[in-house]
């Protein structure tokens, strides 16, 4: 299986005895064991599987005591530089595929339901909100972007009034909450109108690296991996009686998706067309577009909510 | 299997449809694959075990949104509570079993040569040199415990001047270092004689609960599980040629060796008959013995260093 480990590249493992074995094991038992009072089923349930994959990790890669010592000192630099500001534990998640894991598993795909993404670290609650057709970008650097499309559920019927953030980076790669000065940009909400129908200004997305210079990014150097982000912009759609859907969109073309997403947010469905438009043309509502912009569609199509709507 | 997780007594598990199965797998494929130009081949082992195991685990007890930000709030409070002082990783990693199972993995049983066990946070690299029959306690208050024994090699004979590092807590639970007045008891090396003989004077052994006012000690709690460590004396013996050992010594009888040490330490080989004498009773140097003592013998078996002697 092209997923399976190769242990014929690492070092020639060691013959584990069977009497080994039984020491191994036996100790994952009394472990197991350690946990069989735990009042919570659902806590015993997730102690008990962390501890059977925890051990197997260990005794399959036959962990050397020191690269224990190096696992403990990694997961004290992430803890280090991590703070109110800064969450290296999301970021460890992020590269390591188990957000996107976790979200998968709890976003099965229904339907022709959007497909969900990773969520980020970079939305804010009071996002300002807007008109149909307004602009998000509140001053952020980049080239306009024109971005429409219908909120409709999984029968096409359309979600009147739906609530739709939207979130993303300017040109050069930082959202507004990574700026010291307090700015607020590149984000708002809006509703989508009695036909489902919603349309807003943005900026066209451009790829940018996660924050690269923590143990984290010291991992994904070392691992021969790329930081970057493909390009992309962020919504977070609810409605009564919907499965709230939390995504992106990827823009088609962009090279960065061929070296793939630093995050493993990007889903085949996902990707847009983002088309240029030269400088002077005509905007969808006669905005005057003195310099280049771009437009691209996104239909959202919402699951019902888990025992909601029948 | 007693070791197996049971799902049956967590919520009813969602079935996993055939379609959601291809999602989950594929991002696994990709986050596997985009470790496939890590230079270090270990390393690449390593990474490829971990994130297997790691969705594996998610994947297994179809881990929500929720839970998942459960983890990464466990985990930051971890890393907010590490410092120079306390480490809340290696506490983790003990009450879960991996400290004692990378132990197991890097010290395996060779013939009749003394199991090892966990080295703990408590060892100082400067501890004082004692004469055989000296006394280690500094101060520590305690009752007076005699231990001694030999250090012979699997034949049998005797391995004159290994080094002999031993540590414990005083008759409160606490070692010199948990103090903030810098003492130093408690702990001392000495080296065996020409006939691998040594003995000393320490205090007997008492129960202790491993720092639980953090995350670790919560988790504990949520758990059902005591924060106690069995009664124990830590030794450290080294001599050339030989593997390292790094043991405790537990104390027969201890109840708390019933209900489980809380980073499983123990090991059968390693509990061993602690004689209480009455007050009075002469003791072996003739030190004047005011109150009670109680005295053990350690006979401490090195196995020959790995590719060393052959």
């Amino acid at each position: 299986m092209a997923g399976e480990p190769k242990p014929e590249q690492g070092p020639e493992p060691k013959p584990v005895t069977a009497e080994q074995t039984v020491v191994e094991e036996e100790l994952l038992r009394k472990v197991v064991e350690s946990f069989a009072g735990t009042p919570d089923p659902r806590l015993k349930q997730i102690m008990t599987s962390l501890v059977h994959h925890l051990h197997a990790f260990a005794r399959d890669v036959r962990l050397t005591e020191e690269e224990w010592n190096a696992g403990i000192a990694f997961l004290t630099a992430v803890g280090n530089i991590t703070d109110d500001r800064r969450q290296e534990f999301i970021l460890l998640s992020d590269v390591l595929g188990l957000s996107m894991q976790t979200i998968n598993i709890n976003n099965e795909k229904v339907g022709d339901a959007t497909e969900a993404t990773v969520f980020g670290p970079f939305f804010l609650e009071d996002a300002p909100l807007i008109d149909i057709g307004g602009d998000i970008a509140g001053g952020a650097p980049g080239e306009p972007c024109w971005i429409e499309g219908s909120v409709t559920d999984l029968a096409g019927a359309p979600v009147p009034g739906a609530r739709i953030e939207v979130w993303e980076a300017d040109e050069d790669g930082f959202y507004d909450v990574q700026y010291s000065d307090g700015r607020l940009a590149g984000r708002a909400h809006l509703f989508a109108d009695d036909a489902g129908r919603y349309s807003f200004w943005g900026i066209t997305p451009t790829p940018y690296p996660i924050p690269d210079d923590g143990p984290v990014g010291a991992m994904l150097a070392a691992t021969g991996r790329s930081p970057i982000r493909c390009a992309h912009l962020h919504f977070m759609v609810t409605a009564p009686r919907m499965r709230p859907l939390i995504t992106h969109i990827f823009v088609e073309g962009d090279e960065r998706l061929e070296i793939g997403d630093s995050v493993f947010g990007v889903k085949d469905s996902l990707i847009k067309r983002f088309e240029s438009q030269p400088a002077g043309t005509a905007t969808p509502d006669g905005r005057a577009a003195e310099g280049t912009w771009s437009r691209s569609r996104f239909d959202i199509v919402l699951a019902p909510a888990p025992g909601g709507a029948a």
